[in-house]
């Protein structure tokens, strides 16, 4: 059996898989500052009609357009890799593969939506796009994305990321894309925040207000906002991991998945690699799906299902989620885009309908995770990826345990080449673990969403 | 005609290609400290006897052993990829392909050769490796190869390069090497440079002599030195590049290949793509095959040939190349592995011989060509392979005067994620070009090369 297993071209998925379709209890709709139900018109400031369309769409097959898959032929598909030398080095019974999304010129996931997204805007006549990053993952992705289709880009980077990642700001404007730390003095949102706290280390609910913000009050018309996560059409677009990996699968003739593994932040990570195998769930399967975040931000694991707001400065619309309040600001791990309040209302959805199972885990063990990978498998993951590879090995050992030849599939999201400090530290032992209080966990969401709908 | 050009692994070349059997004029043998060739038994010291017999080997195929090529699958084969959107923008009737090596877990083409360097040193018995480098593409990927094969490796970094990329050596220590700047405290060599030149940026020269050095001392004798290029060895193993690339354009239907161009530093690089050309070139094919050098360390166009130590502290045997005098110190450019007095003596004979046509090329017109390669085709490369991507725009204008489709392939020896802080100076035009004097280059050759044999 090969190590790497590979498609051609012409065995792309050529049409995207819309969980919303499927979910056997459909998640509210997003909702106004009157809190009624927000109607397509009113996100057209925000983003093209065509790609709100793909938001609010029930269809579960959605076509993806020829010149989008000419254009992600750059790098996709994208290897599934047998990881037969970690599998040896665990001693486990497990058949452990994982789909290698870090080969994008981006390093990462993100290009898959990058791509669509930038596309769609051009279609419908838009020149310039604005949008927020945590780790730098997504701008980055929305940058290369924007050098290959001609669009201007604007990104504003959480401060800490900023501040320990100076080199992102460098690949953005490599493609051509601006990157400024958030919070900025550049919007109303952002100087309000460094007015109440001209420390914060910021978060990606700050620099979504700023990046909605810089779109919505151009007088030109021309710009839109592009979010990396959380909205349906971006879960849509990453089902293409999925999509392939199960082609893969069904090429090496593994006809039974148990465990599905990948991290999550916002969720488009997890939803690309899972949302196919939710699919088959929903349709008899017997698979063990899981969103792997981490102890600090523990969205999924401990936070409840309400309406809250995208982002600090409710520019958003209000969406049902599972959140930490939007007012949240995470502790500073360098698992950056894992450092979000909410997650994906189809993820969150999933998690009611117990579809999948959320796991948290602390920082260290992911690290430690991580230069197992490194050392056996030769990657060198990001500090988010680390948290699937830490999932993966303890549903590894456990199989071991148990005897069991499982097959485990995990998502690489991507590499870790930009975010060595955080391994830097974790030598030198100076990264610890972190636990969210309780009682700070309560106050966060109870001040963040009093008085706004339940779902 | 699909975008990337891929091969499966059953398709990989299972032989690598060894110059030395057809090389028209052979270049002459290495020669001790007495001036008379030096035998393999000399050697032993300093490199395991099976690798010494690859080096000093004249058959013309090289069997892959089959536990390499298992190693080499977790990104090898490459793909070949049509540079379409590069094309477009040059408005070119060239069809350009390039070789795409960045794809490797360390990022360039050097784990081609340290995965069989790791291996065959453990075969032999050796414990633990030692080597130098200059950007770090070297040194991380003989961690890498160390990590995977359970060798320990200790790398002596040139110091600019250290300190231009403090992350290079995190990235090794993920994969458990241990990276030290160069001149170090560690080794006579090194004291001895700093004695003179406390400031000095380092050399490629100097790192070799304390590797060198470290290997040939350790007193267990469980230690060897691994050179990341110039030698023989380590050009039969970067073959396998050019013989998949042969292999791709055969599958598309690329008849005749016109123009073939790589980078080249030590060597390596271009000797791994060129090479299998150059075979067909011997066996009269028609093909341009370019090397691409910096203008501010023009060995292969300025430097005459003669017999030279590889080293600073001539720790090393005296070899037949290119040579700028093993004391010569380029000047601090960003393409750190570009920085080497010598050239390798394969391709050295080879532009004796009239087989290749030596190009240098100043950094900003590299830069230049980098940035439009990264806003068409989406790969931000590392600053040497920035050469060859200048010398393909070259080629590929020329066509477009000239009216020819001609076919032109070249080598993206590695990505430039750890590299950035060259684009980042590029940008703030804090960048110059530089053109080495003829004074003191003759001053250089004549000071380092006196009373040296003549080849």
């Amino acid at each position: 059996m090969p190590t790497k297993i590979l498609l051609n071209e012409d065995e792309i998925p050529r049409q995207w898989y819309n969980l919303a379709a499927d979910l056997p209890t459909p998640v509210g709709p997003p909702l106004g500052p009157d809190g009624n139900p927000i109607s397509p018109d009113m996100l057209a400031p925000v983003f093209p009609m065509n790609l709100i369309e793909q938001e609010v769409s029930q269809e579960r097959w959605i076509e993806i357009p020829e010149e989008v898959l000419e254009l992600l032929y750059r790098w996709r598909p994208s290897p599934l890799v047998r990881a037969h030398a970690l599998e040896k080095a665990l001693g486990t019974p497990a058949r452990i593969y994982y789909k290698n999304e870090s080969v994008s010129p981006a390093g990462s996931h993100k290009p898959n939506t990058a791509i669509p997204q930038a596309w769609y805007n051009k279609q419908f006549g838009i020149k310039k796009l604005t949008t927020e990053t945590g780790a730098g993952q997504w701008g980055s992705a929305l940058s290369f994305a924007g050098a290959l289709l001609g669009l201007e880009i604007k990104v504003f980077m959480v401060r800490i990321s900023f501040d320990q990642k100076p080199f992102r700001k460098v690949m953005m404007e490599t493609w051509g894309g601006k990157c400024i730390p958030s919070p900025s003095d550049q919007t109303q949102a952002g100087r309000d925040v460094l007015a109440r706290m001209p420390d914060t280390p910021g978060s990606l609910g700050i620099a979504i207000s700023e990046a909605v913000e810089a779109a919505v009050t151009d007088p030109s018309g021309e710009t839109r906002y592009a979010l990396g996560s959380v909205l349906n059409h971006v879960m849509l677009h990453q089902t293409i991991i999925g999509l392939e990996a199960k082609k893969q699968l069904d090429k090496v003739g593994e006809k039974k998945v148990d465990t599905v593994i990948a991290c999550a932040g916002g969720g488009s990570n997890f939803a690309g690699l899972a949302f196919p195998f939710i699919h088959d769930k929903i349709n008899g399967a017997d698979i063990d799906i899981i969103p792997v975040e981490p102890a600090s931000c523990p969205t999924m694991t401990r936070a409840p299902f309400v309406y809250d707001f995208g982002d600090t400065a409710k520019m958003t619309p209000m969406m049902p989620m599972h959140s930490l309040g939007h007012n949240f600001i995470p502790p500073p791990i360098h698992a950056g885009g894992l450092r979000y309040h909410g997650m994906a209302p189809l993820v969150s959805g999933a998690i009611n309908d117990g579809l999948i199972t959320p796991r948290a885990l602390h920082q260290l063990e992911c690290y430690e995770a991580a230069i197992t990978f490194a050392r056996t498998e030769g990657i060198i993951v990001a500090p988010e990826t680390s948290h699937a590879v830490a999932g993966a090995i303890q549903e590894a050992k456990k199989a071991k345990e148990e005897g069991k030849e499982k097959v485990i599939v995990f998502g690489l999201s991507g590499h870790g080449l930009m975010d060595l400090l955080g391994y830097e530290k974790y030598f030198a032992g100076e990264l610890h673990d972190y636990s969210l209080p309780e009682e700070d966990l309560q106050k966060s969401v109870k001040e963040s969403t009093e008085g706004l709908p339940k779902p």
